[in-house]
């Protein structure tokens, strides 16, 4: 067993690791940057160490320090989390080479799965479908990707090698603007991973982004844990995700056949630990392999409140040499989860990051509430890391009731003092689209937010928006009898109230 | 469907089923005393009226006021919660009269049930093996009771006819004793259900308290949602509350059997709505019926969590006249849930409830954590009415994941500004032989908190929950190595940090 695990991350993800830990009985450790020194994580661990200044490039992503800390504090393994270094195969390897059990798959797997190009030659290799794009064969030059390009043909992607979470992710529509996007791309690349290298994939219009949690161990058991919809995103970035996916729902075939495929990708590369096959699903319902990812995902908590297991407590358990308790037939997945990623931006201002200190907070809760969060009233939004502050999950019995909940906590939730996105998810809940499972990955471009674009539609869009605002802002007050001397106290005006009960 | 549903009640059971009310679409309307004029659910809720001054008997307790304020502000129904007007049949009989829907049984049902001595032989005639003690001929002096004590045989247990939650309610060992336990007793009774008849009953030394939880329709349709086991206690206030039983985790016949004698007691009196039927199971492991509970119990979301069934919505369809969704055998238990009630008062000084400002609140979260809560950051608790302020619920995969969980929540949750009960939940969570399960009625007192005697025994204890109390406070500073110019942060001190954060 464990003793200590050193969490190599920070915000609600640090905290859902330390969470995991304390309830295993594991001593958790934080790090944290100048900009995190009162954060929630540093608060949270049962001890905490200083790593450098705010950008990443000199704290989070410091393998070498974080190592070094590991060392001295005597921790068994360290856990990544998502994002910084979870997916760097060096770093696996430098803790291995440290005799600290990095908690995630072998460092072999990172690599073979972590160049995006290279993993869908080998998955294609194990019979795989692939996206069509660029294959493996090396990094490509810009001269060399605007050569292949016509040959796949437009709308095309650029994706880093090395990416996730939409990060130096481009779209092309026209060989003209490719050579100015493949420059920014690998910019944001090489700032978000410290890697720069990019290919290309076919667009597949009107897809779904469907993924399947993998759990696999050391002994060669592997099985998934059912899938989660993710098309609701924007520019690339994940924003909503449920379990099951409404188009799985309906197509249980499709669902074991996926899943199967999803197993076959992992195992392709000796996979071990949690990890997630993500595919595209066209509209006539053939999928592709897009990419796998060698760690625990941001929408991880969909799966576990449908399945009923603790991902982080299994990825440890694995890391530990434990056998996997249960096979692919005992995994259940009761009811439904939706999950709402909150962000700090501005979604009347095109979801613009929003920063400074959060003055008051009422978080939901009550029957089918899971909230994630890495932060709390006073804590202090900077604008060094991704602007996700919260993840708000609600179950239901039915997808419907899940919706329902999720409005209903989204009401609940209340952040004064930074603006957040809370809007757009309300906008997004009461979409008949959305309410009716029909969502592919344009669907928030197409359907639901097109503010930069000043034409009519987006007239209509915008004052859809602004009364969400109100609505969530003041509830409409009631004009209601009174009874002996009462007046009616209109409800729910949060913002006003708390500054009064504060002042 | 109801468009507008009055919530006669007050605190977190309040807040529960606006909840409900806002996830079905339907109006709520709040009623509130002086004392409650800030409460959060006023504020939740969609409209709410003055009902009086603070005293219960002058506020919650005014059958009038509240049928006045549902006529005039056009509720299609009642929801009463627990306690207050929860089982009074007078008042259900009246709301018909006014042809406003009563969310809960019929009042001949509730008449049945409510009068505890009637109920007993209500269902002794329906062959359902009850607690020995005074049959409900109608209600008999203190010179009767006085008279048949000595046949039931001490310790006997004095119980108000109108009880529930333990008020008035009286251990007695010997015959000199009673006379003034009956005189206490009648008082109490009196003050919380405004009736001051009481009976005798046996007490069973080293019994269980496992409940089930029935609903049934209006179509003769009924079903068990499993049980609740009860057991921890302290003065017969429920302190603790989990399901599955570890009892009956380990004998399903024995589940099986009191499940279907369950149903059979609601069926003698043709029950309809949500109602628990409450057992006591001796050390031989004969189960006797206690009391029915005609209403919502405060400890209904383990069984929500367990089932996935939300209570508070099915009771609503219910009084709308839907048939019940589901039948026995659509049922599933999976895993297990436990709930702390959170009480403003002072373990380490008998209990005394605790009054006063919350001048600061963290709440716990994560995975499998709901949190039913009647407070906020400001909020002011007033001597006037239950000391419960909040339940912890924690679900998982099994009961030690459940206690896990707990134990972490429980850690999480900060309340500053009013002593709460924390540190005692955290001394039982850590005790042993609450950990395998082996709890009665008399577990609390025999084994957990005797601090009122000055004993040897005592004094261990003492220090047991002294150091709970520390520990909870604050963790062990943790001397560990520096980094570059770091130093270590001892973690999770809130209370300080939530004070700078804010000064």
């Amino acid at each position: 067993m464990f003793k200590k695990i050193l969490i190599a991350n920070r915000g609600e993800i640090a905290v859902r690791i330390a969470r995991a830990c304390r309830e295993l009985g594991i001593q958790s450790v934080a790090v944290y940057s100048d900009a995190d020194r009162q954060a929630l994580h540093v608060r949270y661990a049962d001890e905490a160490y200083y790593l450098g200044p705010s950008p990443a490039r000199e704290s989070y992503l410091c393998a070498d320090k974080i190592l070094a800390i590991a060392r001295k504090c005597g921790a068994d393994a360290i856990h990544p989390g998502y994002g910084f270094l979870a997916e760097r195969a060096d770093f696996a390897q430098a803790c291995q080479d440290a005799g600290i059990v990095f908690i995630g798959p072998k460092p072999s797997a990172i690599a073979a799965m972590g160049d995006k190009a290279v993993a869908r030659a080998t998955v294609a290799a194990a019979g795989v479908p692939v996206v069509p794009g660029t294959e493996g064969e090396g990094n490509l030059s810009d001269e060399e990707l605007l050569a292949i390009a016509p040959q796949i043909g437009f709308p095309l992607l650029i994706k880093a090698t090395a990416g996730g979470g939409g990060k130096g992710m481009r779209e092309v529509h026209s060989l003209e603007e490719m050579p100015d996007l493949l420059k920014s791309a690998r910019r944001e690349a090489e700032a978000a991973f410290g890697d720069g290298n990019i290919y290309l994939e076919k667009l597949i219009p009107g897809a779904r982004h469907i993924e399947f949690q993998i759990l696999a161990d050391q002994f060669g058991n592997i099985v998934h844990l059912g899938e989660r919809e993710c098309s609701i995103q924007r520019r690339h970035q994940k924003l909503v995700e449920e379990s099951p996916s409404p188009l799985l729902a309906e197509n249980p075939d499709l669902r074991a056949q996926m899943g199967k495929v999803a197993v076959r990708a992992a195992q392709a590369v000796g996979y071990v630990n949690a990890g997630t096959i993500e595919f595209l699903v066209d509209q006539n319902r053939n999928f592709y392999f897009l990419e796998m990812n060698t760690r625990l995902q941001v929408e991880h908590p969909v799966t576990e409140m449908v399945t009923g297991i603790d991902l982080v407590k299994e990825q440890i358990l694995i890391a530990m040499g434990r056998p996997l308790r249960f096979s692919q037939e005992d995994i259940q997945i009761h009811g439904a989860a939706i999950e709402c990623r909150i962000n700090a931006e501005d979604p009347a201002h095109n979801f613009i990051p929003m920063i400074g200190q959060i003055r008051h907070l009422f978080t939901p809760a009550g029957p089918g509430v899971r909230l994630d969060s890495g932060i709390y009233a006073g804590y202090e939004i900077t604008p060094y890391y991704d602007p996700l502050i919260a993840k708000l999950i609600t179950w239901g019995e039915s997808r419907v009731e899940a919706i329902q909940r999720m409005r209903r906590a989204l009401e609940e939730l209340r952040i004064v003092g930074v603006q957040t996105n809370i809007p757009f998810h309300l906008a997004l809940l009461n979409n008949p689209r959305f309410i009716a499972g029909q969502c592919d990955t344009s669907f928030v471009d197409n359907h639901l937010l097109t503010l930069q674009n000043n034409d009519e539609k987006t007239a209509a869009l915008l004052a859809a928006i602004t009364a969400a605002l109100v609505t969530h802002r003041q509830r409409p007050q009631t004009v209601a009898p009174s009874y002996h001397s009462a007046r009616p106290i209109s409800a729910w005006k949060w913002v006003g109230r708390w500054e009064y009960a504060l002042r």
